[in-house]
C-alpha cells in the first residue's frame, strides 16, 4: 500500500469512527504532514483520494470538510417467493456468467470472488512453495480420507470463536463449501425430496439441489433478520421437507446476520419437526462484529445441524480447502465422500495448517472484515450516487455481497445482456430463486477494490438501469431502436 | 540408484531378453568388473541381489547361473458371479483398509498406491514450487469449471497415444479418477438404475454405485480377455442396464488388456442396445506394451463412451488431477461438475502441464512402466515360493496389481484380519464383488518396492495362507486354539 492510501485510510476510518463528524473541518496539508512525517503531496494525493469517495468536500480557502451525511437508501422488504416445491432451472445463465469470470477484459462484479491481492496472504504462497520442497512424501501420496489431521486440528480450534465445540474426528475435509454442501445433501437427501433454502438463496446451491434432483421451497427472508420463521413453519406443516439450507452469518446474497434468538427459535424448529438444518458459515469469518457470529450449530445439542464452510472466501478460492462438521451423519458422509469425491489435494492442505497455524490466517481475517466493511460503504455511496431513484439496498454485516432492488419493471436479466457489450459482468437476481423472482435485483461483488475503475463500472452500471427504467416507462423508444 | 542395483537392473534385463538363456553360465565377476568399470565387489554385490530374486544360481567354483524357468502358476479361470443386480456391501472392509494406510507401521499390500519415489517425480515438485511463487493470480483464484485450458491441451495431445482424438473443450477436468466416475454416473443414472460391470471389479467403483444408489450386475470375466461379451449381452437382454463399466486396459485387478477386437465388439453391443460405455483408463498408460494399448473411445462415433482417467497411478495421487471425456454428456457432466464439486486446485494443475508439456511426463512413465513389469515378476516369483500349492495368479500386461486365487476353502477376509496383528494389510478379494464371490482371492500391489522387507511380507503373507489352509483341512485344530 502506498503512503497516501494508507494515510487516507487512516482519515476515513476516524471519519467512521466520528472522530471528525460530518460538516466538521479537517486538519490542514501542512498539519497533517507534520503529524504523519509525510510531504505536503502525499497529504493532498489522500485528501482526494477521500473527496473521490464522496467522504470529505474540499470549500475554497477554507480547506476540507467532512461530507455531510447522505441519506441511506431503503433496506429491501422481506421476500415473497412461491411457497410451494418447485424445480430448479437457470443453469444457462450461470454457465455464461462463469465463462465470463476468466475473461480477463470483463470486470466480474457478478462473481463471489474475493479479494486475494491483499499482501497478507504472502505467508500462505510462501508455505505452499516450501511444502513442496520439503513434504514430498505427503504431497505426492493419498491424503487421508476424512482429511489431514494437523489441518483438521486447527479447523476445529477455529470454529471455536463461533461457538462450535468439536474435534478433529468430527470433521470431514471437502474442497470447499460446494463440495462439502453437496456430499452433506447426498448423505441426507435422495431425488425427489424437498428442501427449504432462504430467498433469495445462492446460485450455486440452486444448481447443486438441481443437479441432485432435489425440490426447493423457498421461504420468505428479511434482508436484516433472516429467513422467516413462521412461514418455515407453515411450510413444514404443509410438505414433507428434509431439511432447510441456511446462511445464517453474513448471508449471501442479503448480508444480514440472524440474531442470536431466531438462529436458536429456528434450530427448536427444526428439533420439532425433525429435520436437519444445512448451515452454511462460508462468509461468518468475515463479519464486522468482533468477536464473530455464533454459528446454528453451536447450539446442536443431537447432530442434526450440517455445519460447511471453507477457506474460499476467508483465504483464496485457489486452495479448495473447506470443511464439514456432519453431525449425526458423520459415518454416511465420509461414505459418500469416498464414493464421489475421492481424497483431497494434500499439498494446499498444508500450506492452510501452516497459515492458521502460525498466526497467518487470523491477521488476514481482520485486515479483509476492514477492507470489505469499506469497500461495501464504497459500493453503497456509489449506487447512491449512479443508480436510478427509487432502489433499496442491503446493509451487510459482513461479507462482501451487496444486493439491490430496482423498481418492479426493471428487468435485470435484459440489462445484464446489454453490460456484457461493455464488458461489465452482473449477476441478475434472478438466478437467486427457482421460481423466478428477483427479476428486478442485482447482487454485486465489493471485493473488487473500490478504484477508479470499479467506480467506472458503477456508473455504467448507473446508467444502464437509468435506460432500462426509461425504456419501459416508454416502451415506443424500445421498439424502435 | 547405486551402481551395484544399477548393474543387477541390467543384467536382469538380459536375462528376461533371452541374452542369457535358462541354465547358461553368467560372466565371471572379473570381466564385469572390466566390462562396466565398476569394482570387484559390486559385481558381488550385483549378482548377490539376482541370486536373491531367484534369477541366477551360484554353482561352487564354477560361479553363477542363469536360474532354470520355473513353471508359472496357471492363470485363474473366467469368473462367475451371479447373475442378477444387487446392491453393494462392504464398506465397513473398505473403510479399515483406508485408515490402515496411514499408519505408517502397516505395510500396505492392500493398497492401489503407485511408487512415488522415483528421481523422475522431481521436475513435478519443482514445478510445484515454481507455480506457488510465480502464478499468483492463478493459484489463489478461482479454476475454469471445466480446468485449466493449458492442461486439457496437453491431457488432448496425450490422449492421441491411445487412439482418442478430442480437443480441449471436449475434457472435463476432475480431481482423480473417482470423482470423474462420479460425475458420469451422476451425468447418466438415477438412483436404482442397474450398471453392468466387470466382476471382479475395483471396489471404490463399487461403492461410488452404492452411494448413488445404483444396482450392479456383475459379469462374468476373463483374466486374460475380459469381460465376457456373451454373457454381457445375455445381461442386457433381460435387465434395463443403463451402461457398463469397463477397466479394458491394465484392468484392475485383473491386469488384462482386452484384445482390440473384443474393444470393439463390446462397443458395438453397446450401439445395439443404446447403453454407455464407463471406460476408466487409469491404468491404461502403464501397459508394458509399447505404444500403448487403444482405448474404447477410440472407435466411438456416437459420444455413448464417457473416458475417464487421471495422473493418480501414472505420476502421483496427491495432485488430484484426472479428465474425463463425456462424449454426448459433456453439457450435463458439467454441470453436475458445477452442482456437486466446484472447480479444482489450479496449482497441481499448473504443475501437472509444465510436467507434461516439458517432457518429464513421457520420460516418468516409460521408466515406471519398465520397474512395474519387473516388480510383477518379482512378486509373482515369491508368490510360486511362498504360498501353498494350487494357487492361480493373473499374468497381468500392465498396471502393478496382481490378483491371486486360493483354494476354494480359504476366506481371504479371516486371513486379511490375522495379517493385521503382523502389521500387514492385504485386500481380500470380496471387495472386488457385490455378490460376496472371491473370498478366496487376494489383490497384491506390486508398486511396492520388490526389497528384503517386502520379501519378508509376501513370505510372512504365504504362511499365513498354509496355516488358514490346514485349519480349514482340520477343523479340529481350529476349534481347540
Amino acid at each position: 500500500m502506498t503512503r497516501y492510501q494508507h494515510l487516507a485510510n487512516l482519515l476515513a476510518e476516524r471519519i467512521e469512527q466520528g472522530l471528525y463528524r460530518h460538516g466538521e473541518k479537517l486538519p490542514s496539508v501542512r498539519s497533517l504532514s507534520q503529524e504523519h512525517g509525510v510531504s505536503i503531496s502525499t497529504v493532498q494525493q489522500a485528501y482526494q483520494v477521500l473527496e473521490s469517495l464522496q467522504l470529505i468536500t474540499p470549500q475554497p480557502r477554507s480547506g476540507y470538510f467532512v461530507a455531510p451525511q447522505k441519506a441511506q437508501p431503503p433496506v429491501p422488504p422481506m421476500s415473497r417467493p412461491v411457497q410451494r416445491p418447485v424445480e430448479i432451472t437457470q443453469w444457462e445463465q450461470v454457465l455464461n456468467m462463469l465463462e465470463g469470470h476468466h475473461d480477463q477484459s470483463v470486470i466480474p462484479l457478478s462473481s463471489g470472488i474475493p479479494d486475494v491481492s491483499q499482501p497478507s496472504l504472502k505467508p500462505l504462497w510462501r508455505e505452499l512453495s516450501r511444502v513442496a520442497q520439503h513434504n514430498l512424501s505427503a504431497i505426492l501420496g493419498y491424503d487421508e480420507l476424512a482429511g489431514s489431521l494437523a489441518l483438521r486440528q486447527q479447523i476445529a480450534r477455529l470454529m471455536l470463536d463461533g461457538g462450535s465445540v468439536v474435534n478433529a474426528d468430527d470433521l470431514v475435509i471437502t474442497s470447499g463449501s460446494q463440495s462439502g454442501m453437496s456430499l452433506a445433501l447426498l448423505a441426507v437427501c435422495q431425488p425427489g425430496d424437498i428442501v427449504a433454502v432462504e430467498s433469495p438463496a445462492y446460485y450455486g446451491t440452486m444448481q447443486l439441489l438441481r443437479g441432485l434432483g432435489i425440490k426447493v421451497i423457498e421461504i420468505p427472508t428479511d434482508p436484516d433478520t433472516g429467513i422467516s420463521i413462521e412461514a418455515l413453519e407453515l411450510a413444514l406443516e404443509q410438505w414433507p421437507i428434509k431439511g432447510v439450507i441456511l446462511v445464517p452469518n453474513c448471508n449471501n446474497p442479503l448480508g444480514f446476520i440472524m440474531p442470536d434468538a431466531r438462529k436458536r427459535a429456528v434450530l427448536a424448529l427444526a428439533q420439532r419437526h425433525d429435520i436437519v438444518i444445512f448451515e452454511d458459515d462460508v462468509y461468518g469469518e468475515l463479519a464486522t462484529e468482533y468477536p464473530r457470529p455464533r454459528t446454528i450449530h453451536s447450539w446442536d445439542i443431537d447432530g442434526r445441524v450440517i455445519l460447511c464452510s471453507s477457506f474460499t472466501k476467508s483465504v483464496a478460492p485457489g486452495l479448495r480447502v473447506g470443511w464439514v462438521a456432519p453431525g449425526r451423519y458423520h459415518d454416511k458422509l465420509l461414505h459418500m465422500k469416498y464414493a464421489v469425491i475421492g481424497t483431497n489435494v494434500p499439498a494446499t492442505q498444508l500450506a492452510a495448517t501452516a497459515f492458521v497455524r502460525e498466526g497467518h490466517y487470523h491477521r488476514h481475517v481482520r485486515r479483509m472484515r476492514q477492507i470489505y466493511q469499506r469497500n461495501r460503504e464504497m459500493y453503497t455511496c456509489w449506487a447512491r450516487e449512479y443508480f436510478p431513484c427509487g432502489i433499496c439496498v442491503t446493509r451487510p454485516k459482513g461479507g462482501f455481497m451487496l444486493w439491490v432492488e430496482l423498481p418492479e419493471q426493471v428487468d435485470m436479466v435484459c440489462v445484464a445482456k446489454q453490460l456484457c457489450r461493455l464488458k461489465i459482468q452482473v449477476a441478475p437476481g434472478s438466478l437467486f430463486s427457482a421460481s423466478g423472482k428477483y427479476r428486478n435485483c442485482v447482487r454485486i461483488n465489493c471485493a473488487l477494490p473500490p478504484n477508479e475503475k470499479h467506480r467506472d463500472v458503477m456508473q455504467k452500471l448507473g446508467e444502464a438501469l437509468k435506460v432500462a427504467m426509461e425504456e419501459v416507462a416508454t416502451p415506443g423508444v424500445l421498439s424502435d431502436s
